[in-house]
């Protein structure tokens, strides 16, 4: 079993589904927090517990700088390391040293690069990514490829695929080598309450999953044939990446559309790096499984909270003297004990805890959209969430 | 019943004493954590109250300035405005405005500076302190008093004390007139858990608190007689102010001995601005009753954490792979799931995790520390902590 996978209900394109890891079972479709340095900023463990949190994701390029792998592997891998025994993803690090954009540079090898924190020299290559994310012991391992700019000409975006695709075979050959040396994979990984919650308490990997990555620019032909050939290789599960870089809405919802047509549908698909809420619920709608991003947590650090009422910027006066919650729908622990203009005092002042409930609430919003989602795929109507989710941009 | 205050237990001159107020028991001796701006910085509610903290301090300068009191008394008090049900301690802005040495000026009528937000001027007198503490709402109100500079020669030390003493009397007639305007004063304050824990449901108070403050700088027969004038008073409770402004440890000791001689016995004591864990306890085994410090809360946002093997400083490369618990003894929810490396990768990461973290365990250490005395003196024997908190150093 390399990473089981049951839709257990469609709706059109959407899918309700899970994946069993070896930390759980990942209910999708899914929307992942990022905890960039092993935590989602300013939350404690507990309380992502509490919001229903089954996955979240790390970044191999930070850890890697620090507190570093090898430390990390010694202490017995990011799960036991941050305290988080449910599913843990990392990206390749590849979007991240691309996004270095002064300080890197990219060779057939792989991508030289200069660390933001002290300026010293280091190298990313597919073999490197993987040792690195088996040393963190995610239970998905994402290939490293290339993240095309945007804009691109054709012809840089097709070499640049070209790349991806080579790299992806390279990530896939040393993964498969070495796999079994996640920290995890010594020791039963799995908790009772984690096996119970999975259904099928024997059938859970015992290593993790490697997913490929889809690139290909804003070009539809250039998509169909990244996608055509990284399922060729053969992973459990496929990303698109190279997405929400700049380009509208229609191109990036064009783009998915291309490449879900060719993804096999009995894998789980994953749309990297997006979105807004209205977003992540279009998206499911078409068939995607897992989405990330920093919006939910990067946008309450700057007082931008996500209620259904829309969004709303808490440092406004007009919230001054709101005696209302957050958001009235929401029945985070957030909006059940303060005020908006608790919120905003908070936020003025300049106080740590604006950062702690902006974000836990955020949180909740999001991963209540996905459960909503879920829900909606069962009753066979997605159609309510679909038109509902215009209120929210 | 102005502030029910009862002695259930003694040792020595220490006391195991209940305080009821409107706002919930409060069990003592106590150390009440600081909530500057309305919020224990980093910590959310409702972890405070899982620590088990019956009574948090709120400070009437920076409240006063932001979001400012008649705001704070139309949202119905800072309990509502907070959220937090049980009691609260205001001090009287006075500590805060002679800390600002460049921006004020004290003069008979009060003391009149400059914020350090804005550089606006304001004026705070003895009946404005207690305006606006009752329009904070607090269950213990402060008296506006003059702390002390130190050193400070004798008759700059006395004249200071006679102004305090002025002042009391303008604080006592001004809350007295005005102290049933409370923002919580109108409805039933005590919520039936709240009741419950007090023992005597029926008892609490209506109404808040005033306590008066001794003054005196280092000298003795000053503290005596501002002891014995404040008293004359006739105060609910009284504090012993001026005190850890850089004087020696065994000078802090010697004033509080000489006061405590002629507090009343029937009434809490309590100790402004202190102290180390050692201290603290050393206080409440001579019979001081209430003591509150930004040590805990602010040296954990510098990552000094304090245990029972002294304090340790969590950013030490030596702690970079420790998969030790912060505190071996202790049994806080962060002590019970992360390790010290996770800790300092936090710290040295900037990460805002590191604040909530370190702060709870903190808290948890100060709270259970005060635990340990209350029990000790159940047990009729403070000589294992007194012995104990050496270690402490």
């Amino acid at each position: 079993m390399t990473l089981p996978f049951t839709i257990e209900s469609q709706t059109g394109p959407a899918r309700l589904a899970r994946i069993s890891t070896a930390h759980g079972p990942v209910e999708t479709p899914s929307f992942m927090p990022v905890g960039t340095a092993g935590t989602v900023k300013a939350v404690p463990q507990g309380i992502l517990e509490d919001l229903g949190a089954q996955i979240i994701l790390g970044n191999t390029y930070h850890l890697y700088l620090r507190p570093g792998h090898e430390l990390v592997r010694n202490l017995g891998g990011l799960h036991k390391f941050m305290s988080w025994d449910r599913a843990l993803l990392t990206d390749s690090g590849g979007f991240q040293v691309f996004s270095l954009s002064e300080l890197r540079k990219v060779k057939e090898e792989g991508v030289s690069f200069r660390s933001h924190l002290d300026g010293t020299s280091h190298l990313f290559t597919p073999e490197r990514s993987m040792e690195i994310q088996i040393a963190l012991g995610a239970d998905i391992v994402m290939a490293f490829d290339e993240c095309t700019e945007h804009p691109a000409e054709r012809e840089r975006a097709r070499a640049s695929m070209e790349m991806t695709l080579r790299w992806a075979k390279r990530s896939k050959d040393y993964f498969e080598a070495h796999k079994h040396e996640v920290p995890w994979n010594s020791v039963p990984a799995l908790s009772a309450e984690n096996a119970e919650g999975m259904g099928h308490p024997t059938a859970y990997p015992t290593a993790p999953a490697l997913f490929g990555i889809i690139q290909g620019g804003m070009y539809p032909d250039l998509r169909r044939e990244s996608a055509e050939r990284t399922v060729e290789l053969d992973f459990p599960g496929y990303a698109i990446g190279g997405l929400s870089v700049g380009e509208s809405r229609a191109k990036t919802m064009e783009m998915i559309a291309v490449v879900l047509e060719i993804l096999p549908k009995d894998k789980p698909r994953y749309v990297m790096g997006v979105g807004y809420p209205e977003e992540i619920v279009q998206y499911a709608a078409m068939g995607v499984d897992m989405m990330d991003c920093v919006l939910p947590t990067r946008a309450a650090r700057h007082g931008l909270l996500f209620t259904s009422e829309g969004r709303i910027n808490i440092k406004n006066a007009r919230y001054a003297q709101d005696q209302g919650p957050a958001d009235p729908k929401c029945a985070c622990r957030v909006c059940a004990r303060y005020t908006r203009a608790y919120l905003r005092h908070l936020f003025v002042s300049a106080e740590p805890l604006a950062g702690v409930l902006n974000t836990v609430h955020n949180l909740a919003y999001y991963l209540d959209t996905m459960r909503s989602v879920r829900h909606a795929i069962t009753l066979g109507d997605l159609s309510g969430m679909l038109s509902g989710s215009v209120s929210l941009t």
